[in-house]
């Protein structure tokens, strides 16, 4: 994923087109951050890693840094260069969309958090496949979200906001199959809520790339897609992408 | 609370103040919205009345548009008026709280439908005493949060983020009752997990009520104070209260 976007080296003033460049490339990487930041929780947690785990943890603070160093940058350019147009789009997306990359990393460290607490524990894997398979699904979310973001793709966006609706319902579908087994098998209620709080994190991930990708469709579109249906926003890209082409 | 902020009128052209104003009037009535909603959701649940849960559930459309038309409001004013110093933290400030004004009627909605859930079930209350509590304490800090944003008072937004480090610890506390509830009883485990969800998005409001208190200091101050502990941060705003009056 390239760390420099076309889209933004369209400005007179070079000075401007370098702040939003850099701001660009800091949300770039923190974004390459926090997609390790899954991966590695999930994998603390599948493989029962606990020294992952604590390094998970321990680069929380690495994204909460920055977190306030583009909230910062954003701030910068609103107070000096006062973007119009697009790029005002584009410094209200980014300061949305690095709300949810932090709360995406909060969700990660408390993943990490209970693998400590299981691989401590030991015991058995109850509700891991299901852990697993969601846990994939919002990784290729929040990859694909940010490859959006980078290329200014609404389609790949359109695509994060349907692959949500999916993993809603395999979140649904999985936490039934977790109460029975704490149904069957009492002794392991503690073990399996553990697991159950996993799964609403994922969830949880998987909203956040899900508004990371509505950002994207702002920037681009210059549309409000929250709290919009998948189809309805569908409808609304391809209307104004005719309107664009007429 | 007065709708209208003495610190947004100093400006010399009073279409900018005007601006200001309508859209801080706005947040106002959002958050007054946003109170209700989450007294409703609670007494819902603990007085078993659907037809409020359902009163809840309807209103969150009413609360999602608002959302967006703040972040709108904003957004021309950013565009139109270039806001500087405090106004232009004043805008970012709301932006990032209306963030968390519609997160917490996404979790007021939540509660609302597990509290239709339990109601058609019928059956014990366990863990209502818990739910009641926390509860509490939550609508006392969107209270106190939007007030502190009302008056930019950042001792009150100091309370409110005291609060919060409580709550947690409650939280924590009540989560291990509910967990004995199902191990000793098992038949009552999938009604105790929807309290314990309740308890869960009950937390969240409180993280919620406290970023934005956190905004509220950086409005005034210009000091990001997330990810900072309270102990640090009453020392920050300290200090920098001092260096002011020298």
């Amino acid at each position: 994923m390239s760390l420099k976007n076309p889209m933004l080296s369209h400005h007179i003033s070079s000075q401007y087109n370098e702040d939003l460049q850099e701001v660009n490339a800091k949300f770039m990487s923190m974004g390459g951050l926090l997609e390790q930041q899954v991966t590695d929780a999930i994998h603390a947690l599948l493989d029962a890693d606990i020294s992952l785990a604590v390094d998970v943890q321990y680069k929380e603070q690495a994204v909460n840094r920055l977190e306030c160093e583009i909230d910062e940058s954003l701030t910068i350019i609103l107070a000096r260069r006062h973007p119009a147009a697009i790029d005002l789009r584009m410094v209200i997306a980014m300061s949305k969309a690095n709300t949810d990359l932090e709360r995406i990393g909060d969700e990660s460290a408390k993943i990490a958090g209970i693998a400590k607490t299981l691989c401590e524990e030991g015991g058995s894997a109850r509700g891991f496949m299901e852990a697993r398979h969601i846990g994939n699904q919002v990784r290729v979310m929040i990859h694909e979200a940010l490859d959006a973001f980078a290329r200014l793709d609404t389609e790949q966006a359109l695509k994060v906001l349907r692959a949500d609706a999916d993993t809603d319902r395999e979140y649904q579908s999985a936490t039934r199959t977790l109460m029975t087994y704490m149904i069957e098998d009492p002794r392991q209620i503690s073990r399996v809520l553990n697991v159950l709080w996993v799964l609403r994190s994922l969830e949880r991930i998987g909203d956040h790339a899900r508004n990371i990708a509505e950002q994207v469709i702002y920037i681009v579109k210059g549309l409000d897609v929250r709290h919009t249906s998948v189809d309805e926003i569908e409808k609304k890209v391809t209307e104004d992408t005719h309107k664009e082409q007429k």
